[in-house]
């Protein structure tokens, strides 16, 4: 059971969800949303689970604590960034590389990392807690890029400029996102933020 | 009273600390030492104030909790970087500034800076929260550049790749910097690490 939830920024159809939310990602919203309102620190799993409609026990067969909600999908966009890298044509350069990874994880995404975008902004805005998850979270993208274009054979310092270059591509872009078009794609975003910084490099020396 | 202690990497000639440590730096070091012996969470303000002749309300002069010691010097050396930048001349391109600023920090680095490098290593390495630490450290001054190249009206796209830059020259720079020698500076290896990522940028179109 799906219960609407009155403070939700996720608009509604005549009563129906935009994207049908499986329980991690209920999980996953509503814990955005109750860091935002009352703080990291005060919000437990029982409340995340109960706003969801759910159990602590199906919280956690998704979840080993509330700190695990921050970092959701670390993994599998770093697993989709190195993949695309690694997916580049031989010839590709470092940062076209870098875009192919970028790309490889813009395809991946869906209306639910679109929803919860803004909420993801409001959380992390509210807490400093959050504010640091996500720069840890940031810190192992631009690690699973800088050793993607490691296997590349790209030299130690061009592949890690070239990572943060990917993880500040990605994040402008994933912020610019908007969440009230359901027609938005995200790949379009983070190539305009990417070429804004590519072509920021040649104006560094 | 200094003791002198069995597992330490700093050493001493005629039992004499090669630099004076004060209250503050015995317990940053003790700290650190603690957290890689037996871990960040094990770790208690009494066991760290005790291996450095301290007591607890002595380390509380000095640090909120022990999570403080990691981020300690974060806000000296922000400053530090950022107040080189801003002294640049008009003329320079943002890495110059950023070179102003790597500069301006490795002066005001003294000899405790260059004893604990390898005492931030073996604690890193043991410990999942301190590598996060560390990361936010990095985001932190990575922020705090961006900053004082934007104050120089340098566009946030190359403003956010050059302190990246700063921050892995900073980092890299600071690894090589070798503690076995008391003569060594730091701006030399800054310095390397700084070019070999300037002339990085020329390879990554």
């Amino acid at each position: 059971m799906y219960t609407r939830c009155v403070t939700c920024r996720i608009t509604y159809d005549g009563g129906m969800p935009r994207w049908k939310p499986d329980a991690r990602q209920r999980l996953v919203a509503e814990a955005l949303r109750l860091f935002a309102e009352q703080g990291y620190d005060a919000t437990t799993v029982s409340q995340i689970a109960e706003r969801a409609g759910l159990t602590r026990s199906t919280f956690h067969r998704y979840f080993g604590d509330k700190r695990d909600v921050l970092t959701a999908g670390r993994e599998t966009l770093g697993r989709l960034l190195a993949d695309g890298i690694g997916a580049a044509p031989p010839s590709a350069t470092p940062l076209e590389a870098v875009w192919a990874g970028l790309e490889r994880a813009a395809a991946a995404m869906t209306p639910f990392n679109r929803e919860i975008s803004p909420l993801m902004r409001a959380a992390v805005e509210a807490n400093r807690e959050l504010q640091e998850g996500l720069e840890q979270k940031h810190a192992g993208l631009a690690a699973a890029m800088a050793e993607a274009l490691g296997r590349r054979r790209v030299p130690r310092p061009a592949a890690r400029i070239a990572a943060e270059i990917g993880v500040l591509a990605f994040t402008t872009g994933y912020q610019r996102w908007n969440p009230e078009r359901d027609d938005e794609e995200l790949a379009p975003h983070l190539r305009a933020a990417f070429e804004e910084l590519r072509s920021a490099v040649t104006d560094l020396r």
